[in-house]
């Protein structure tokens, strides 16, 4: 793993680091942001996963969530959405599927199965890795992230019971299998079995019996992406018939970008806080 | 002026704005963000003027300013950096000259000074349209900006005895007639006399005896451009020579970048909120 970029920001550093992925077979790019707390303590850990089209630089440059790391004494970890390169299998007239739309699963129909493996690449290679070198504090974890990253998050901490001290999710796509976006992505990634799709959709996941944890979602009502692709009626149906906790908070003429984000992101920053610090 | 744009943020709108410019002689963009304040009451105003490249976009998606100005209840307005359309003269090969690098001058020279007459959009024409329209307190401003901007903004306070009641600058071109950036616009916009230059120059007005305000400056010590272009030290000698109250504060380590501006922006915004509520 190599530094390739660090920037000062609220006491604290932003970093871009590099390495060879086994997961993804190629090289990977990530950022991690560590609060002035850790220059003389190991801090927790906030996984953010990004959505469609985004790199690691968006959410650092857009969502203002390095302020409320650093006064919560919380480092963020910032994946890229997909493997990357000319080797790298892709669509290069969609954005919504191949590189930059890795859907944060492990891809099993060629040619996809090469390099799209990102679901062992959040939940296992980079936590490791990053808990070998970084400030960190060894399984103190949580997760969130928007859209795509939100869907993400929402599997990650379903599928990994104990792996991840609280998630969030801000507009996810609750529901992947029934959507555009998601049956673009499974349908390819996945192939045509939809029992196998299912392993990654929050909602089914819940209705086969997912161990539960709280899951806290903020939802822009002027998102445009709303009524087609994200579907938080599905989700909070089945969290209502498992009786698993969900505070769904449905925001006001909000939209689908970085300035909702921006919004919310420090009431979930101290959320995920208040769960790493117990 | 029409409205083309609007967000909901931090309970606010930030709105993009497009209108014909009787000073630039073209269509101009800008963005405003509204507190919540301002559905009720009419709020201050800080003006943000950017650097060299940026649009209105930049600092509205990068700096975390919005957040502040929810809180403390004043309005931003963040005009563009220069006259923009096909029509407008520019150095398309060139970041540091024409569109994008306005320079906050009125130009004298041609091509430039048929649309190049940002000094005057900035200080007479775009307050006079927005106290107009939006719900602000007319007269009631303050100004800053970073790099081109920061320059842009001291020269506005420092020109234009009260007009804004307080003024800051991050990273700010303090001496541009003796920088690279600031040689190759004036001597394009406005000729070989550099008598002419020092119109606009923060540096020179100081020197000249521009009656005095405070002046408050952050810059990064890790600022790739503080040597070559940025010439704090002189700004610095002509205030202590004036008995003019200056706070520059060397921040160690940080660059010329958004971080560096977001790292800040909450002081400086509640710097200008103080001095606007009075």
């Amino acid at each position: 793993m190599k530094q390739i970029e660090s920037i000062k920001e609220f006491g604290g550093w932003l970093n871009r680091y590099q390495h060879g992925s086994e997961s993804c077979h190629c090289d990977m790019t990530f950022s991690v942001y560590l609060p002035p707390q850790a220059a003389t303590e190991k801090v927790p850990v906030v996984y953010w996963l990004s959505g469609l089209t985004c790199t690691d630089d968006n959410v650092r440059t857009k969502a203002g969530a390095q302020r409320y790391a650093a006064e919560l004494g919380i480092a963020l970890v910032i994946p890229d959405t997909s493997p990357r390169g000319n080797e790298v299998a892709d669509e290069p007239e969609r954005y919504d599927l191949g590189q930059g739309a890795g859907f944060y699963v492990n891809a099993t129909q060629p040619p996809w199965s090469q390099h799209y493996r990102m679901y062992d690449y959040i939940t296992r290679e980079l936590p490791a890795l990053i808990e070998a070198i970084l400030p960190v504090i060894p399984g103190v974890r949580s997760i969130t992230g928007h859209s795509m990253g939100g869907h993400g998050a929402l599997i990650c901490a379903l599928k990994e019971p104990g792996a991840y001290r609280s998630v969030s999710a801000f507009a996810p796509i609750c529901h992947p299998t029934v959507c555009g976006w998601g049956e673009g992505c499974f349908s390819a990634y996945l192939g045509n079995d939809i029992e196998a799709w299912k392993a990654y959709d929050a909602t089914e996941l819940i209705k086969a019996g997912a161990p539960g944890m709280p899951l806290l979602i903020d939802q822009g009502t002027g998102d445009e992406f709303l009524a087609g692709q994200l579907y938080p009626a599905e989700l909070r149906a089945a969290c209502e018939e498992r009786g698993i906790p969900l505070t769904l908070r449905m925001q006001d003429g909000y939209d689908h970008s970085y300035h909702f984000i921006a919004t919310f992101i420090g009431e979930h920053l101290a959320y995920h806080a208040a769960a790493l610090r117990k």
